[in-house]
């Protein structure tokens, strides 16, 4: 009776007496009776209590106990519950909480969510959210794996930022300044060219924009990966393609209470993703939607156009968008004919969760490329020098792990899918 | 034909005429002969070019090519060898590598290895050293989350340290200071009170130490693991026992071609791996090494005696110490009888890899501990909160991936398992 069985476990212990641990998420009085709802990581079960013989009259909502009891069945939705026959206190509260938590929904505001971080993460809602994040982090990598391609650990410390110096946070880093990576970019290419061909990487990054949007934050988890001897751009969509087929099997697989806790129908992925070439999507905005105000990019309200264009066009919830202008792409992008570029983005739901594409392999044409933007290759020298020394054709992507949580859940706010969210205003808790 | 096969399938095709694409590894002229190893990602394959046909005297080694030609078996490692039928060069290199790459041992110093880290790469040697980091990481993940962990993905930008405000990297954060995290020791405790229970973390954390040694880097991968429901430490050491042994047996699956390239032994873990006291320890290295200047600490040349002490004693080149003193341990530590605390350390061939212990889960007595070190409670605040609402026994540990990577493989720089190592003189590349 020493080892604790979790709540998930008790439907095959009926009649025995077993011991679990956890939190009260609930407290009611009946006369003689009390009821308490005890919440774990498996899931949640009612203990019953004669009043007479166990006294509860100091135990608060949210403390930590054991209780040992017998397993009955129960016309409740887990099949069983608990004859309480000893209940210990393991952690008291004293305090009120700052919000109620058994509530079906957590209603408290932004700040107040995110002030008290920690605690919100014990409503369910909220705590399926990591659940499902990190089963998406986890399928991203063991796809990859599979698929021949090295987990690496770039340096989040860098001497110069990736495309150009704006908006990197300094660091003091001894007597000379540092910057955050604002994307392991550089580094991705780099190991391709260092002969791992196909790698891939899940690790924050930083963007030091002011500006606070619901889709943006300083700190982010970035989904990277890049691979070597590709033919262009269409050979990395159809990799993201299989790959999120894969991600969304294993959410399904591994996330059914989550996915239900939240409410949340996953999206189908078939055979391919619809394609739109950019001056087609601008095409399409001008002619059904009327914004003729738009050249050759998109703002928040246009991707969600497209996104719905996508739906009722092709019943898809995910839209690539191919075929950018030079100007529009950073300096290491494969340039294609008339000024285009290969490589996309893909929206989901109306939100751009990733960009990717070739990328220039010819070490002329990377300098002049450089030099096309008024910049040095001199400064590039540590990213330019594999490029001298034989580097393959290659291109990748990237995704926001947030933003792909949130625009599958349905959260509007990407601080409500991030662990402990980065802004302006905000580096607590 | 216009598929790419890898080196490591070319077995499978004996008599058939396939493409192959990498890196030129050694170019080497017999009259009217020439072989070429062409390298990439799954190996090495020599390739037969009849010169009077082909043209090479412009191709210099580490050039990326394409050949297609017919595979014939030949009494070489891999078996096979091609006949080259065409070749092509996909990215020439103009200019003199920087060092050697096709010796058997990559001879350059420190400095000159890590200035053009990318190129170093490339030599077999160095290359397996990150595939095994990869695996050891990998494995690390897939073996928690079998035993029900989550996996999280805490902020590296914090308002404090971890541990009083010494060794921070301070960060220009908008309109304040910020500083890149110590650890995730504090978001980790909060995630099994948050009601994961169970929570790991795989990412970089960072030390301002200014000091250089072989044994330390300013930025490195901890893993990161935390679990709530533990009855003491020694929970926590059969976890590590166990996924030690998991890691390696995965690495022996995985990289037996690395692990052979490298010369590599592994290490054997039985059923326990030895545990000693730190007074014990201490009794040990005065009576066999005469270190009598030692007082219940360890420094580097008392952890590789102890560490000699355990193979010739236990066999093992594992061994746990236990019973620290409060003294020595952070803030958060449970103590135990006698100033002692209940945590532990874990040497492997001699250099501590592990630091782990159950942690202080009462609140009252955790302000105690702050207070006790001369710090205010307050400061603490939103680390505090959530032992207030009900927090459960719970340890943890934390293992340097970089110490682990080089013990295993026996390397004696921690430089030379980090693929890009930032130190006091180093942000590049």
């Amino acid at each position: 009776m020493v080892e604790r069985t979790l709540v998930k476990e008790l439907k095959h212990s009926v009649g025995e007496m077993i011991k679990v641990q956890g939190w009260v998420q609930r407290i009611r009085k009946l006369g003689k009776i009390a009821f308490i709802l005890l919440r774990e990581r498996s899931g949640v079960v009612q203990c019953v209590i004669d009043t007479t013989k166990i006294e509860l009259t100091s135990l608060k909502v949210e403390s930590v106990i054991t209780i040992v009891g017998r397993v009955v069945e129960a016309n409740v939705a887990l099949g069983v519950e608990l004859q309480v026959q000893s209940l210990e206190i393991i952690s008291e509260v004293g305090e009120d909480l700052p919000f109620e938590l058994n509530k079906e929904e957590l209603e408290v505001n932004m700040e107040m969510l995110l002030d008290h971080r920690v605690l919100g993460l014990r409503h369910e809602k909220t705590n399926a959210i990591f659940k499902v994040q990190a089963v998406l982090a986890q399928a991203f990598g063991a796809f990859l794996k599979e698929e021949g391609f090295t987990q690496i650990y770039t340096s989040k410390i860098v001497a110069e930022g990736t495309e150009g110096g704006t908006e990197l946070f300094e660091i003091e880093y001894f007597d000379r300044k540092a910057y955050l990576a604002q994307s392991p970019q550089f580094y991705k290419q780099m190991m391709v060219g260092a002969g791992y061909e196909r790698v891939f990487e899940i690790g924050h990054v930083y963007r030091a924009e002011s500006h606070a949007t619901s889709r943006h934050i300083n700190e982010y988890v970035s989904l990277d990966l890049e691979m070597g001897f590709i033919t262009d751009e269409m050979e990395i969509m159809d990799l993201e393609t299989r790959m999120l087929r894969y991600m969304l099997t294993m959410v399904k697989a591994e996330c059914p209470q989550e996915l239900e806790v939240l409410g949340v129908r996953l999206p189908e992925i078939r055979e391919k993703i619809p394609a739109l070439k950019m001056s087609e999507v601008i095409e399409i905005l001008h002619r059904r939607y009327d914004r003729t105000d738009l050249e050759m990019d998109l703002d928040p309200e246009a991707e969600r156009m497209i996104g719905e264009y996508a739906v009722e066009k092709y019943g898809s919830e995910f839209v690539f968008i191919t075929h950018y202008p030079q100007s529009k792409r950073p300096l290491y992008t494969m340039p294609a004919e008339e000024g285009m570029t290969h490589s996309f983005d893909l929206l989901f739901r109306g939100l751009e969760i990733t960009t990717g594409g070739q990328r220039i392999h010819s070490y002329q044409q990377l300098c002049q490329s450089i030099r096309t933007r008024g910049m040095d290759p001199e400064n590039y020298a540590d990213y330019l020098e594999v490029f001298k020394f034989g580097m393959p054709p290659h291109g990748g992507l990237a995704i926001g792990l947030e933003r792909l949580t949130g625009q599958l859940l349905g959260y509007k706010n990407i601080r409500q899918v991030t662990l402990f969210p980065r802004d302006k205003n905000r580096v607590q808790p």
